[in-house]
């Protein structure tokens, strides 16, 4: 990550040890020398890392273990934590053998390496689940978070139609920073507990369901009209993306 | 409403005062001569009365002021009760002309005349609306229900994201002999009230909403796919459909 | 299921065998302490039995047998009925091993073990199904609402291209006291029944069909927008649900 | 409509009065000069009511009244007969103008005028309508389908929710020789009526309807889905198509 | 299909050796045996091919091959003709067991054995798919309309992206008396030939394409939407519906 | 707000000035008696201001003036501040006759008052807006989050297609706290934003566009699957809960 | 436009005549200050017209008139030349007072003003619409399409139907270099012609039809399924858009 | 491709050899016998190589491995180039035989023949993917643009997350004369370099993405409503369609 320093070349022109001509030339190749790696089928945004605080993850989805395997070796190599998702054990095999200390969360379908000094979260993130069929995407939460320098604790099984169940875990829902809910059918259990709690809630709508939950639209729906406020919303399944934004909060 | 009997018929025949011939054709005329009453625009269907418990309902929407008013005057006329839905004061003013006794419920949108010996209801049905826009429809059950012979009472404003208000009127909920749930947005109400009493819940989604709530899909989807047992659904902001369906359960 | 009671905490504070400090403690204790049982991976709502008179079901899909067996065995401990839906013979395999009486319906899908004193319901549900192919929604409706105490009869392959096999069952369909419907392809029969009968009629649209049924979604809106009073909607295939609502209306 | 008769054109070549280069450029003109009318801003396809057996119709929405006299007076003037839908008295104002025989259809939304000589139907073409507020959809099919020489009958307001009303005209539906059926909300009224009858059914949705009627999707789906055969499907609200349909059918 | 004839029980009651009570009772159950056969999980429409001019058929779809073959025998033992759609070479074993002359079509998925005297139609019944990979549905009507007694043409691959192709079929097209037309992607291919024809053109999408197809909802919505005459439409790959129809229209 | 102390209760009771069963009942009804006004039409959530920091917000669409001023009256008399969103000049009249110091925000659509002692953010809330149709939501938000102690900034019509207007603003992205982007069309923009910055995006689908944006959903699908993380998204054109939450993360 | 060149300040410290740290500054701000005007509610892309080829245009929907107004005078005062979309007679009025030589174009709704020195196009652009009520998307796009430089050419009212209105002009066809077709209902028109040319065409979808033409969605999905090389698609109603791309081809 | 010159047969009348009657028939005949090759199950258009400029092209989907090989060798016999597309190692050994020098491309999933004499496109087809698990239908792009006579270049992993990626390849961009973007998700890639370039894009929605992307349906809307001019979409996944617009383009 060793860019040439804008001043050093302007200092250099200044004291006449580099020709304007030349100089130009190096500028214009700084603009253009941005961080990234090019291996051909795919192009590793290592700046990432410094930009947003976590360096690029791995979309297991539609990409070969070979793939999967070579990108996760540069990332590591760079000394960066490695995050593979939506992956399975054969990808695993294949990472092993150029990242060894790799480890795999086969519930939460991913790879995971903590290699980076990174700043811990100030609180802790809640992930809860309204039934254990949502558990996948819930652990995906957690484990991203937790590779995210966060502090998490789970809370499953709790869903609207039981709500004693909910009520009883009052104390741990208001002691967390950031709440990431996931639940499929109807997905009500983001507006009840963004009734309860005064801190964010990343609602994560899950496929659970059959019928007319249209692999988690219903669900997404219901988030989105949520008539509770502080309650925001990511993509179908994407325990991932709720886990980045939490982590993102937690550490402001 | 006088038809033939079959049994007169046939013990004509057997004294012999009714050939087997006339007979026959007099048997076929009775199985066509059902009771409806033509009109021209309109075929009145007086045999509802006596089938269902309650005479035909006449739909306002896409009906002029003189056809609802001619319509009304008939089934008034043959001492039914009347029930016009989704009507305005113009077509009440009409309807006034001929039903000189009708009653406007604005809120409910509807115009009413109680008239038949309906048999009571054995219980309350219970109407709850999630938000005070909710209230047309939800005024539309109640109207309908009272008109059916239903006891009801109202429970209005009480949306899942602040739930003591829902809870602080438990009694309420589990005294109904039945429970309208009118609700918009994301719907989430049936599935509360569903995990907290054992009576049968008739969820009502409403246009109310805006955005992806597409005018009460969103409350509809998040119907059907309640975690809560005893929850089933009409169609959006079908305030009458849901207690015609109570008062069905509450006179069985 | 012994729960301290409230009554008795106070006796003690009176009485001066309990100090009032302790007593603050026990009581938020006591609310806190739901009856659920939390087994790790699951929270089991045992408490359902007696707020809704029937235990928590399992919802087959998206478990795994070992967590199927797992819950069965609990709620089958505490002498509850068990009811699994959308299972098949290797979850049955699992639950034997734990419920050795556990019973398997192949058509429906489901485990059943009848163990609880139910309450029987006062008249007849009848299933009707329109093709052969709405079956195993059918029988799940059958499965489910005996387990529930119900009295139950069958009405199946009675479509409305053929009018005259549902006419000749006329009898049957004013005999009972409540009617589940189960209807693939245009969802038409929930509207005929219901315009020939004067009792509740739960609509089941199943994904029977091929093209713009869309997996059900045709017969859902057909049923939605049915023209008759008395019909109300649940999920697409969702037998179960069906039979829960029918049995509660019936038990009224 | 005097096009050049291709065997005239080569008459004259082998008799020598027309060199070849010239009937060439003829014979290429021929197959260019379609008979269509180029009137700036539109093309009038007057040949169709020789490829067809009727004229072009004038679809009325969005386009202006000027435009719709304009292109009527060319129809006229060919001596075709008029049709013009979805049209309203505005529009009838300018076409008079033009045309001063033409007549207006309140209900159908139609401007007419008889004027070419068509050969007369077959039988009968029976217009059924579920409802009184599918009439305007129908009335379109009923002026469609007399203007192009069919003999037709009315049968309106026989919904299956009462199907006495509907059974009693068991004649008449047989006894016609091509049905169109409109009908909104589930749209089952196709069905039925399939299931009695051996001749085609033309089904017609109409928007008719609310919530999750999506005006006239609901009707659509169920049409298209039926499970009765004979049944076809034109576009939401497409009476004039319907009766085309019927039409062609009853002229073969 | 020995019913007891209306008459003779006058006549009976009439000479009095009926007696009028007992005649009442023949006459409720003469009403009540409708002419269908009930075989345990399936009631056979047998009273169909009388009322409709072709037996029941049997959709395989969701069907186990046991079932297929036990209606499949006992329509043959009627004398009826047999159709069995959307089936395989598995199901035409356990057919074969029970129906030894019958014929299995690969390409159409369907099996037939032709037995009944059926009236042939007036005309032919031109099947027309815009590409080979229509092939199946284009064949299943093909199969159809010959075992309702009609001649049938094909025409196949004659997409509306190299025109020539079809427009140099025209003698084919205009000579035919009904037209079935097969087209997946755009389905634009039934709006051409409705220019060019004056024949009931039976439009049916298949589910041919990829992406925005939508598996045949493009082709659907482009079929519904035609701004040619005389097209009307069946749902998506429902080769039979549109065979079904067009001998309707064949036999008129 | 002074609801009986669970401590005093109990400690009357250990002093015996208190019967075991009076204080009961006590106990009850304090459980029962939560703090929300019943004031007929609507149950005013006071409560929440203590729950969430921010007290009840009304929703201006679906309600009469007389029932926004009527609430508002109640919420600013128990000295809370007010917010009105979706409302006009003719709410606010009649808001004003109850509370003259309302203020209302015409590009916003909304009402407030600052009337309550509201903890400050901690640090910046960016409201983004991608083109200037999408002031209304973008206005709304800012008006929401000032309201709620915010300091805001503004940075409008920086749309993708014009890279370097944002580009040029990438100080103030990188200074905000919290970002909210409101953007219709394709709704790229979050995107764009979230790979620049490593602060939570709160994303606002807005129903600009025409054609396939569909009101909003083109824009709400493709924040939903951004590709950047740190990106949630909110209902379209919902600019006041996009704020709410900014609000809850600038509090932590 | 008059940046300061890179080279000029590097050469300036060369020679020593610009410090280093300073020269730094002015880089940097060289970099910041891209080429757009902030004039408060938005921001000018001025630049647009070098990167692009034709200066920013104003879409009208959702602007005031004197947001139109105020933006039109900013780029007319830049020498741009002016173009106005989806605009009115109000807009109109207020424009013409900053820019008095702005032209309106009513069946196009737009407003332009000619100014720019623009390269001529290379070929004809050929503007085709199937029917006379797609002539408010085709005129915007012959009215984008001069503006940019273009020769245009309109063929309209030529829709499959009547396919020989459309062969007639197969010499107009095949002599353009690119085709805009706008077409609504089935979206055909596309799919024929791009079968008959070898040049690309860019089909514009129309919200014309009515029904299950879903405003345009049909005719979208009709052209994106084309089975013709060749078509690609923009937005329902975008004849701005069409008008662009063609542009950019044609001046290639 | 020797058909009768129009010039010779009038020539032949005109000399007397060749009699009018004759020569009618002839005309006939060659007006019917275009060149297409009719091999039973298919049509092959070869007269597409002149008219479009390349041969017709195989899509494999839906079709046996006979069934290609046997087109494949009809097309290659004529000297065509062939191109079979969405095909797998299966058909490439069926096409192998029957065309020993075919090439397969496993990743574009295509099987290709170079061999006819294709004239040079002008400058270079630049194709970029946003991701690498859109390469399948970038490399699908790539293939057939080289095939049909294009210079290409890659441009991959360039996704709007990491802008400097795109950024820092701003020359190649430029440098192109028309541009593929292929992009899932969210699809913002075409915007973003449409408002950096002034040359068409023709961008291709692939069906990466989970969730709420609904199989490409996100990034197709995204691409449609893109706020940059120069964008137009073809059907999702369909790298062959922009590669043949791409193509006609770079020809011109």
């Amino acid at each position: 990550m060793n860019l040439p320093p804008l001043r050093d070349i302007l200092e250099q022109v200044s004291s006449g040890t580099l020709p304007a001509g030349e100089a130009e030339q190096r500028l214009l190749d700084y603009l253009r020398e941005l961080p990234y790696e090019d291996i051909g089928f795919a192009r590793i945004d290592h700046h990432r890392a410094l930009r947003q605080g976590f360096p690029e993850v791995i979309l297991g989805t539609g990409k070969t273990p070979a793939h999967i395997a070579a990108i996760a070796a540069r990332i590591v190599a760079r000394g960066h934590s490695l995050l593979v998702t939506r992956t399975d054990e054969t990808a695993y095999a294949a990472v092993l053998a150029e990242v060894p200390a790799g480890v795999f969360h086969p519930v939460a379908r991913a790879i995971t390496l903590q290699q980076q000094d990174i700043a811990p979260g100030k609180g802790t993130v809640l992930v809860v689940a309204a039934g254990t069929a949502d558990l996948p995407v819930a652990e995906e939460a957690v484990v991203t978070a937790e590779l995210m320098g966060n502090q998490t604790e789970r809370l499953f099984d709790v869903g609207v139609a039981g709500l004693h169940r909910l009520l009883s875990a009052h104390d741990r829902l208001t002691a967390a920073r950031v709440i990431i809910v996931a639940a499929g059918m109807e997905g009500a259990l983001p507006s009840v507990i963004g009734g309860l709690v005064r801190v964010p809630i990343i609602a994560v709508p899950t496929s659970i369901g059959y019928g007319a939950s249209f692999g988690g639209i219903a669900a997404l729906l219901g988030m989105l009209n949520s008539c509770a406020g502080g309650v925001s919303v990511v993509n179908i399944d994407n325990g991932f993306g709720a886990a980045t934004i939490a982590s993102l909060i937690n550490h402001l």
